[in-house]
């Protein structure tokens, strides 16, 4: 049997699973509507809508006939290629667009032998496959941008809904003041609205082309240009194929100042820490001894293999999971700016699958975001009674500010120091602990401070708070 | 002999080294102005500029008295701490603050016991804290911004005086087809100017005090406001502590929401690669085969502790470590964006000193790079001649071009490759080499072709992308 | 006001400030003794350590007289040089050791014009700085090896004291099945090994001494060696030079072939995430809902600026703060592995500050860790309090493997998921609730059963796993 | 035609392409053996695999009825599974293994009802997952040190035809002094052995299986052992699962003690690293200018899409890529080693990507780099002219050795300095610039230094370490 066994692990069968990426061990983007629009599949395809829209370009300067370009884009589907095959000679030149010309030039050729050479004319591998980058992390953005805005109208209801509602504020993992969930909500809003912002951003001047030939002076563009003016031509092609594209024209070629990549990723990844701050708060106020929050749990949901009881807060696990993988994936892109010369050996192709793996993530992330807060389950009765665990001490500050200046700062403090220690030894509250001093007990006598150690009386300003951030205008409906 | 050895290794003697960084391990910042403005000194003394702002601004709306303000004003100056004790001490609560507040408390009350009791009122540590990182960052921004400014009007010189200077193109370590050494330049400063751009961009809303109390809900404060209206309250106070310094107000508290921290963060990381980008492209132009560019080396500079002949080009290969290194510290930064509840547990503090390490990379690097770029030695011949190396190759992607719709795509392509693995075996141009076949021997002879070879002749767009990327206004002189 | 403020804000005062860092922002190493180990004077006497050496090794070998050598030794200690003016000399030549060389020559020849022609005979700045690295790294490594052998220590008493203190087993937050804090706390323990395991591994042949001269030939060395046979001095000189540093030779200079400085990095890294492994186990129980275990709190330990009643849990803090940062520190270490040519230019430069962090945050956060569980406060009665809050459903897990063989498995399953979640609902126990089934409750009045909720009785293996941990020798006491 | 595009964008088509990953952004691992290992079809195999071999263990310790147990086995094969059926379910537990062992029961109880009573008995999702992924570690591991074996045989080839290849040291980008070809490729084989002796000691006790149950106290394994001791029969269980699988028992489960998945990760970085470091060296000497070596060109290899000269190192630059994207997910998988309690709520399920990630790219490198060492062409003419063409100056730290004792050490090294300077210059040779000096050529009369200036006299001991790099022994062919 054990022979069996070791076969078997070494020779997987069944259709092809070699080539499958599942999302098997990516629960946070398995399900995710993200994954249609980065996988291979989608970047292929982005390749050849970068070359139809080339060819439709120089159609429109004069430089490729209207016929060529029309056969050319008709052509240009995924579906026409064997990706897999494709896929399998990139090695051959540390890229994918060398064989895709080849192979799709050959297409073209099929339908339209004239048209075939005109496909990828004048072009390089770099220009086609930076255009196709930003084609696709325009599909991802706007499906992260879609499930953030959800994110933000959902908060803006949490936020509503338990603007009074009670809560312990914690720090370094104690009680530290009270709080209340609307103002917690509020929050997370403010902090996926700066991602949205962010991604906005994005979506303006700086989702442009990539157009500049083999080292970025667009010569091979302009050998076929039959003496036009450079400047005029290059400026006139630029634009004409971002039009194509409905992307921007950048000032200059990037193939080497990446900044349009950097900037994809560094908005990726702080979506994922905006989405995981969320997740990390659930998950500290989902702990079985916490309970003040419950995941969405619809059947089926959150089970454990072993434990029937468990509802397993599985989405913000997710989510968190998301958090902890973007930093360092953008900490590569970033490090891929230092590309040498007119394109580096190997900076360049490290940038690729980093940069999908952030869009996955952003994507998988915002999305399961979107159910964990749409139905979210707060329990404002366990939130009240937990923040009256302590017998009061989360509100020693405010004694401490009463007591302060009728006792002293230091000795005041002393005193409350004390009596927290004793409450917390004995069980007993703060306020009986404290009256047992017999300064204390005829000061707290006074009438204006009958609501000192009410946990309710002492959340500041956290209403006003929720009210202002929930004033910050969200993303259209 | 040896045991002598041992004890100096074990004990190091002299003037208390243990607590000097030097920047003996860091040429890149060692002597940059960067240092004055984000070491434990500077910072300190941010945090007693935002100790003594508070007071100030609690003063102005009447919770303090304004004699209390002025003399907690004029007792905040590092000089009137220990600094080294207070570090000492920050174990103890995580944080510097705790301490602080107690001695500088000390230090207020020699001068006037009533004032004492008004020092850090109402407030936490991480308002101060958070608020002095701000204070830091602003100069250490401000310092980097002068410098990238100079660095990009130099580049601005270089690539105008260089606009029509031929060089060899490189992709993947070979030469492709030729550029001019003004369109890298061009770029070089259009990618600073990017980094400008996002350091401009943090110098409005993004510089704000943190002020939330405790929790978040600044009721802390709102204790000693004598019942005013909690939302005019905070807005007002925060107004008066963010205008005191000079600083924005926040729409909300931003203690668990760190935007303000990640954005410079990544500014600062983005500053490194965009110089480190002209780091790599100096060092593969220095290159002793290559010899295109030298560094600046005034008396001592890149002096060898061996090689008498060296000049090592120790500014770039400084540069190009800090690019190193800052990726993975904006990475932590980032991963701290996961801070549980209302203050985290270790990741608010794991923030510290990853963006202090940021700013003085980023600073050293935009200074050192400064001159770098501003004295930079450029051998126009060296480049010319290096274009010439290849006999031609170079072109070969416009004789292609121009053979391609008399030969055929594909048969044109296929003699191309031939004829340029025979010159590059023999050593004989690749026009001799060309010319031996008589179809294109016929092609050549043409008028319109004679200077097919000549590597000056196809620099594509180069001068017109030169003026374009000028074109960008750089940032006031 | 404002105007003296703003001044102050940019001109810090002070004995020189700018050059301290004291560990004002690092909690976590502040105080720890690894700070004197790594500082600058620590490296700079370890370069001096590294450079007497040398002259020792060649006497030796006759290849510098005994006299020389002497006097270079007796030379060799860090309070005749100026460190901050040799510091600031780094930007020269990139590294500390041009200047250093320059003025510990003059240094020399104060004592003895003659000795002073062999100071660094021979040799280059990398064999200097990578041998001086492994010597502070080996005094790092020495104080971290102590300190998670006293934490080794205290996790055996710990674990040996609550072998049998029941606790809830936590999964994705949630209580899973009971466990005990003694299998913890072993578990703890056994990863502390492994830490000292890799760090044990490290003082063997893994820390060697560097030497190769300018390129990795030795021809610089050779050239004094007067006609000596290559192979046979380079050896004896290796020998020589690493045994009076109590240091191995390597088989090959490694000055390209970075393996000794990743190990360290690497060990030191792990580290981090060991001790930080107890940390979060530790805040996690630290929360004031659950509140089973207290860090050690000395009189003003754990202090808040605003709430007298917190003890917050600053050790764990501060060690989780330092398991933040070492992965990408790591991460850069291990990058720089791509080191080009002989000698990078800038890949070397860039791992210094990076090693330095990670030895710093290592030895500051195990020394920590040695407080944290010495004293650790354990609150067995809470523990044991806290498995019952679930109403029995923390051994659901065990039900079901009671009730399936009779309902079958499924059924079984879905039985408990509805009285689970009508426990959780009612605040009824698990037990009430299923015995309203009839054939459940006939099941259970079964004798084999009656403990069968009881959260003791389903510990499992937990003693056993304790004292097999356990049994794992620790290091020497 | 624009719309047509808009929508081609939009949606892709074919064959379901959104779920594959066909390496199509990956030269380095597109083609790679070890796509096959780690793909996702490889895991869900491993994951049956051990659920097979765990009833099996239960089996040979009698708790598992040996029929079942043959079923069970008989049943695990991937294809009798729906892999992305599955994957698409993972989002419900946040892990693959509640829908496998629901949708794996399944399969069983259609052969066998009995039998399905008896899968992943007493276990928890962990378990299985944990157990897998050491699984397919060992797969990849193993092809990952075939390939460093080739790699090392090469390199020894390589350094022993190229010991006395003269070509120029370089250091900071520049020629610094002479070495060998040799010596260099020893150095890359050395390091190689590094990376394989990590390897090596890894496939001892490094690899274990993981066994713990829920918590980590096997508790539901023993609820089915029938009053068995625990510490005996959990030890019995642990090994034969170990034993069935080929792999170690661990002293102690590691379910939130990660040092096995860490010890993979480091290991396939340091892989990645090591490889990476031949990769940048081959890219340097590739150099257009220096041309030193070549890749391996085989018919359509490195073929430009624009540029028919172009011979691009397309294998070193994909080795690159994965060398620079390797370090960052090293660091998150470090960094989940702060998994909270027992079981992380995220950390656990952050480290699967990156672990695949890493193993695909080591897997891919190392292939990579078997074809570019073994087919790598050198060009020793080349090498022999580059040392030559500074003109002596690659000799300096010689000549200064030769000069210092006759004219002093400063002025030696100052008449260097200038006679370097104008010889660059110039472009006089070293020694004709010297000779214009009196005692210098005085001195250089003696016969002692007639080849003093000659580049093949200075390579130190390179010839020595050669054969010393080689004396280590590499892996049995």
């Amino acid at each position: 049997m054990p022979s069996d066994i070791t076969r078997s692990v070494e020779r997987p069968s069944g259709p092809d699973p070699a080539r499958l990426d599942s999302g098997l061990l990516s629960p946070v983007w398995a399900d995710a509507p993200v994954v249609d629009a980065v996988c291979d599949g989608a970047w292929l395809q982005a390749m050849l809508d970068a070359e139809a829209a080339l060819s439709r370009a120089q159609a429109r300067i004069g430089t490729v006939p209207e016929a060529a370009a029309r056969v050319i884009t008709e052509s240009a589907r995924v579906e026409n290629l064997d990706l897999v095959a494709l896929a399998g000679q990139t090695r051959q030149s540390a890229n994918p667009v060398v064989a895709l010309v080849r192979e799709f030039t050959a297409v073209v050729a099929r339908r339209d032998p004239d048209a075939a050479a005109y496909v990828h004319r004048g072009s390089t591998s770099q220009d086609i496959l930076d255009t196709a980058t930003v084609l696709v992390a325009r599909r991802a953005l706007r499906l992260i941008r879609g499930d953030l805005a959800r994110v933000a109208q959902s908060l803006a209801v949490l936020a509503e809904a338990h603007k009074d509602t009670l809560m312990p504020g914690r720090t370094l993992a104690l009680h530290a003041v009270p709080t209340t969930f609307g103002v917690k909500a509020a929050g997370w809003r403010h902090l996926v609205l700066d991602a949205l912002a962010k991604l906005e951003r994005l979506d303006g001047a700086a989702l442009v082309v990539q157009l500049g030939g083999a080292a970025g002076t667009l010569a091979g563009y302009l050998e076929h240009a039959d003496g036009a003016d450079p400047a005029v031509y290059v400026q006139r092609l630029t634009e004409a194929f971002a039009d194509e594209l409905s992307l921007s024209a950048p000032l200059v070629p990037w193939h080497v100042l990446r900044t349009p990549v950097v900037d994809v990723a560094a908005a990726a990844a702080f979506t994922c820490g905006a989405v995981g701050k969320i997740a990390v708060d659930v998950l500290s106020q989902t702990r079985t001894e916490v309970a003040e929050v419950h995941e969405p749990a619809p059947a089926g949901r959150g089970a454990s293999s072993a434990m029937p009881h468990k509802r397993n807060p599985v989405l913000a696990a997710a989510v968190r999971s998301a958090a902890l993988q973007a930093p360092q994936l953008a900490a590569t892109v970033l490090g891929c700016m230092l590309t040498e010369d007119e394109r580096s050996a190997g900076a360049w192709h490290a940038e690729w699958e980093p940069l999908r793996a952030l869009l996955r993530l952003a994507g998988g992330a915002a999305h399961q975001t979107v159910e964990l807060v749409s139905h979210l389950s707060v329990d404002t009765g366990r939130m009240r009674a937990n923040a009256e665990i302590t017998g009061g001490q989360i509100v020693s500050e405010r004694v401490l500010a009463v007591l302060a200046p009728h006792l002293g700062k230091a000795p005041a403090r002393d005193l409350l120091n004390e009596a927290s220690a004793r409450s917390a030894h004995t069980g007993e509250s703060l306020a009986v602990v404290l009256r047992r001093d017999e300064r204390v007990s005829a000061l707290l006598a006074d009438d204006r401070h009958k609501d000192l150690f009410e946990a309710e009386c002492y959340t500041g300003a956290a209403g006003a708070l929720t009210e202002r951030a929930l004033s910050r205008s969200g993303p259209a409906a």
